[in-house]
């Protein structure tokens, strides 16, 4: 159960090597009372425990900042249950979510979120830090798909929230407050999920277009055009789409452009969901909204063309260092901050400034790169960036969550009032602070 | 903005008429800011306040047990903003939820809940009891659909978490403690809510189907055939049927059946929703699993059939007194409940006992009805229905709440260590319990 050598140390470095810490502990427990049985004994010595998933956080938050004690989940990988009449998956928490995609979809669901770190990321993470991706959109956030959660907190209780039905309006809805709150509250231990149907026709579109409003139009002419078929709408720049060509050795099969849309449909009747795409295919076409496209009905197809979405991380990696930022922004002044932060950066030794994302989910992946770190990069865009969010109502964090990389701007943009309850909530839910110290309150 | 007279008694009983407080003091504040105040004086002076909305609760949760002030929300009733490109309403809480629904009609957006009291019930009032509805199957719980919301604690505080962006990770999920707290937190002021795109068709099948089993089997087949455009699935057995028919003073236009169960579709396109339900009626039509069934596809067919569903409460109140609960039960054992309470019932003077609601949902709404209310009644039919529904795994309230109705059967269904973290949030929310007092926390 115990590691001490090593292996401790790719435990203690984040996904995007940014932060590092000094644990000489990880702990792997296989249940919800070997979970129990270690909070209990750390709280009751004051000893600090980082829980860790699949570790592909963006924000430092599954590992330490000094020695605290890693508590991996990544041994409770057990599938309790699925309900193949309700869709609803029992499973603990260190599932992977690949492989729960693979096991719901034998029975004809589909997990209601998919991200580009599906091969590695636990559920449990996805609901301790609200993991959104590209089916939010269509699905909803894990507020809604996560029915029931069983979680520890710092004193050892097991809070029993595990319910599989759809409903359940009895006192509080506890659930939510491990939901988004990045093990600062408990360790989720156990989950369960309501999986929809998988879809039996799938059709996905890659449009250029020549600017970013053009991108704005057709998203409105989509939610018109595919209503209740519409399961992602994603966009991505050139800069976006090169390093990901780059990475994937693979060029783009559409004709170069400023932007590029993925539209994807999911539904139950091939026709129907061709028809309705086809109709606006034919609409942006012919309004001139875009420079070229292509569409894929196939599954193999399909999956080339979300490569060129799924790899941008990757492929903006490659350059030597990534500064990623995830931000939500009225879709009014959603792209304008790229151009912005290109001016404010041009003195800088940056290399690249880029964007994409969820645009229908009003949340933009912001990223620049450089060689090597180089705070300067990171100052001037922390400084811009996050007065630039706040002052256009959006979100300094839309879907990765605060961990250690956001904590000192909380008070930027949470009310004193706001704060204040989020204190004295983890004040009773982990009274000595052991739960991920120095993490999200400041 | 007080009332000392004869028209404080209406504020003073329930809807169903059950619960009656003796409180003299009525506030019709209009702003956030008499909120907190009011709230402040109440804290420093311990002076308990019953929030009210549209007094619309059935479990007697909005109004008072003594003396408590009544702090209602009526005149906060201004619709701050709706942004026809995104779908998001901002309004104070104290919106009637009908006039929520014509104001965002006409920009082409539906809200995403529909009630029964969608005339009278207000949106904080929806919010705080986390309202359910037959829209749930298609939008989701308000936990998902409330994208911010602005609250006032026990102290005065005002938390502010009004987003009107569909994502913002940054720390803790406040707005969740406030979804189905039913006021005791605090009180909710203004809400942003995500609102669907209204449909451009929407048609509706009433079928008769001569057992339960054949109801569950129209479900299965429903979720194939509709898939994605399937906007609600309701059942009513036939004693709910001959209720709504003696208050509506309108005969079924189907033949008579055991069971009933009426089937929506929405959806964006008139021909494919006709041609998938069209699939659906002649796939259980063929499988012998009807009676009879009627199709609607023009509004006022549409309203006539769903006035059918609508009007059951209307109708079991007719005969005097009606014992209302409401519970989720997996579909294995739904409407079991329903003939064992029959038998359990049969030595009292009760009138009739019927089961009708979300079948999809897994939530049962449970009636018995007699002239006038029987302890004997209620005292069976509590000591049966939820040891029932606890053994099946179900929960003792699925849209309805606790108030004081079920406060008691807390401490059955909830663990020691779920309740404690209850009371502690409680206790920092609302130290002096002035919040709705008596209510949810045993």
């Amino acid at each position: 159960m115990l590691l001490q050598n090593e292996d401790v140390i790719n435990y203690n470095v984040d996904w995007l090597r940014r932060f590092r810490g000094n644990s000489r502990l990880v702990l792997r427990p296989k249940t919800t009372e070997h979970i129990s049985k270690i909070l209990k004994y750390c709280n009751e010595r004051r000893l600090a425990v980082v829980p860790q998933g699949g570790n592909t956080g963006l924000v430092g938050g599954s590992v330490p900042l000094f020695d605290e004690i890693i508590l991996s989940t990544q041994l409770m990988n057990e599938i309790i249950n699925f309900d193949c009449n309700s869709g609803v998956l029992t499973c603990q928490s260190g599932c992977v979510l690949e492989n729960l995609s693979a096991n719901v979809s034998e029975h004809g669901y589909m997990m209601p979120l998919d991200l580009g770190s599906k091969g590695s990321c636990n559920i449990g993470g996805n609901i301790s830090t609200n993991a959104g991706g590209i089916r939010l959109i269509r699905f909803g956030s894990l507020h809604g798909s996560t029915l029931g959660l069983e979680a520890v907190t710092a004193d050892g209780s097991v809070i029993d929230c595990l319910t599989s039905m759809r409903k359940d309006n009895v006192g509080y809805h506890l659930k939510h407050l491990f939901i988004g709150s990045e093990g600062t509250l408990g360790i989720v231990t156990k989950v369960s999920i309501l999986c929809p149907k998988a879809p039996s026709s799938v059709n996905l579109a890659l449009l250029g277009c020549s600017n970013f409003d053009d991108v704005l139009k057709i998203l409105a002419l989509t939610k018109s055009n595919l209503g209740e078929i519409l399961s992602a709408f994603e966009f991505l720049d050139a800069v976006s789409m090169r390093c990901s060509e780059r990475y994937l050795s693979q060029k783009c099969p559409i004709q170069s452009a400023p932007f590029y849309v993925l539209i994807e449909t999911s539904g139950s009747n091939d026709d129907h969901d061709q028809e309705k795409l086809g109709g606006l295919l034919e609409a942006v076409s012919s309004s001139g909204l875009i420079v070229d496209g292509t569409l894929a009905t196939d599954l193999s197809k399909i999956s080339t063309l979300w490569k060129l979405r799924e790899s941008i991380t990757l492929g903006l990696l490659e350059d030597g260092f990534c500064y990623k930022y995830d931000v939500s922004l009225p879709l009014s002044s959603f792209y304008d901050i790229v151009t912005l932060m290109e001016d404010k950066l041009k003195e800088l030794p940056y290399l690249k400034v880029c964007g994409y994302g969820h645009v229908a989910d009003g949340n933009l992946h912001f990223n620049v790169t450089s060689r090597i770190y180089d705070e300067r990069i990171s100052g001037t865009i922390e400084k811009e960036l996050y007065k630039f969010v706040a002052s256009a109502g959006g979100s300094i964090s839309a879907e990765h969550g605060v961990g250690q990389f956001k904590r000192d701007h909380m008070t930027d943009v949470k009310s004193p009032e706001v704060l204040s309850l989020m204190r004295n909530i983890k004040s009773i839910m982990d009274p000595h602070c052991i739960l991920n110290p120095y993490k999200v309150i400041p």
